[in-house]
């Protein structure tokens, strides 16, 4: 039997992923959504999870597809009637709001999926295996790409709690969690925040892991041409390059073969087994940096950001 | 047999707190100090926690009263050399060093312990008790005081990763953390950043518990005259005041015996009992909260602020 699903949030990112892989999945079924704004084909959408909740379809799980900022009092509340949550990334505006998730949810029994997409790029489980029990020396995350081209209009991401040139660098973020062999923190930090705007357009980070590696983050959304998702990693033993996101590998310069997939298809598939072994992912560590760098950076004020 | 202690960082609270509350305990000897500059009476101080560590002196605990941006390394080695570790407050300037930390003293089995001295102000657990199961209506936080009075020349504290005045302020966030008989986030929040330094000079926050009790907190450090560490709050059955930091409570208006005792006497009571347990205690709560608030909120620029 599958999985009666609903979508809460129906913009972009909803549209582009999260739909068609809920279409393409043999797990799921879209029973419903609910936005303020938005349509999805072919099923009943409300203004909000209130509405669907009082509308009597049947529905086991949920996805949260709204910006951060809105997310947490709709997540509980589904959370709170029973049903299984996936949250988009970032799985809140604040850390506490997450944890908050996580109790309710532990506390009622269901599923809850901090889902992190890059971590399904195709070849990021290579990369984590051929790291695995490796020594780093280095390691280079350069996450550059154009702001206008990726969210055209998008004001939330300007916002306090929107993360700024940090909602894509968490990609980068999320990928180095998972491949690193060791746990890594924040050491320093600067973020450039445009004058007009509460959110970092620009933004290094140093980081150290428990040996010694000296770790370097480069995030920038003033990048036109081409654009750069970029994670380099020397080891004693060798070099690692995984590029375009997550989907291209060389190692110690040899092109890797990877097997193509796509990343939401794979973070679906995750979540029908999380709700099957009724079991939660809610691992907060790209979130936890990004709220370790506001804390911990410098806050440089750099030139306006014209849309 | 007594623990013997070490004290790393012999600078104000040290010398105001941890070494007197260390002289008075029954349960602890000091043994040594490591600090770049400073001394402890009686006993050899070490440059560094390298050469305390390489000295042949028997230590088993050993007390973290550095500023936070340097506290990580010297109490990852420590942890690391099988000492039971005590951080002061603030445990860490980032979420993410507090957690490595924590993972290195489970892998070792010793004491961590994230000490929030204004939680063993007298009054706290009287406040806690009074409100367990009750249901909070609204309450308000009130932490203002003069940064000039309190933190002469104190220069970290304006660094990334001071905090500035959440300084203080996390004092009252430890206690609104520990008093509070639901889970609580921030929804939105403000901070006036002095246009000369790297952290706030005040800062509001608005959280939010599960069940829409509205909680505001105020922090300022430009308060000359009586200064302010109060906690009110009002539930469905009454009103509580906690004020002076915790050490004097009124309940609907009715002032309340409180038994006077140091904060830092009963926290090292609090430490020996851990060591002797063998547990830890390594809530991340108000820190937590800090680190959201530097996430979450707008950042204001304010007037310049000299010494």
């Amino acid at each position: 039997m599958t999985i009666a699903i609903a979508v809460v949030g129906l913009g972009k990112i909803a549209h582009d992923q999260h739909l068609p892989a809920i279409a393409a999945s043999d797990e799921f079924t879209l029973v419903a959504g609910a936005s303020p704004e938005g349509t999805a084909e072919g099923v009943p959408v409300f203004k909000d999870i209130d509405a669907l909740l009082a509308s009597g379809i049947a529905v086991d799980a949920i996805a949260m597809c709204q910006p951060p900022q809105v997310r947490y009092v709709t997540a509980a509340k589904a959370i709170r009637a029973g049903k299984h949550v996936l949250l988009e990334k970032p799985p809140g505006a604040t850390l506490a709001e997450v944890e908050g998730l996580v109790r309710f949810a532990e506390e009622g029994g269901t599923t809850l999926f901090a889902a992190w997409h890059s971590r399904y790029a195709p070849a990021v489980e290579q990369a984590r295996a051929w790291l695995a029990g490796q020594q780093v020396v280095s390691a280079d995350v350069i996450w550059k790409e154009d702001v206008r081209r990726w969210h055209p209009g998008q004001q939330w991401i300007w916002q306090p709690g929107g993360l700024g040139v940090f909602d894509p660098g968490i990609n980068g973020l999320s990928i180095l969690t998972r491949i690193m062999p060791d746990f890594i923190h924040l050491a320093d930090g600067e973020m450039e925040i445009p004058s007009n705007r509460a959110a970092p357009i620009a933004a290094r980070m140093s980081l150290a892991d428990t040996q010694g590696a000296k770790i370097n983050a480069e995030f920038d959304w003033r990048q036109t041409g081409p654009q750069s998702w970029d994670i380099n990693v020397t080891t004693t033993t060798g070099t690692l390059a995984l590029s375009k996101g997550g989907s291209e590998l060389v190692i110690n310069g040899v092109s890797q073969p990877v097997a193509a997939h796509g990343e939401y298809p794979a973070l679906y598939a995750d979540f029908a087994r999380l709700i099957r072994a009724g079991k939660s992912d809610t691992d907060r560590s790209p979130l936890r940096l990004v709220a370790d760098a506001f804390l911990r950076s410098r806050h440089v004020a750099t030139e306006p950001f014209i849309d």
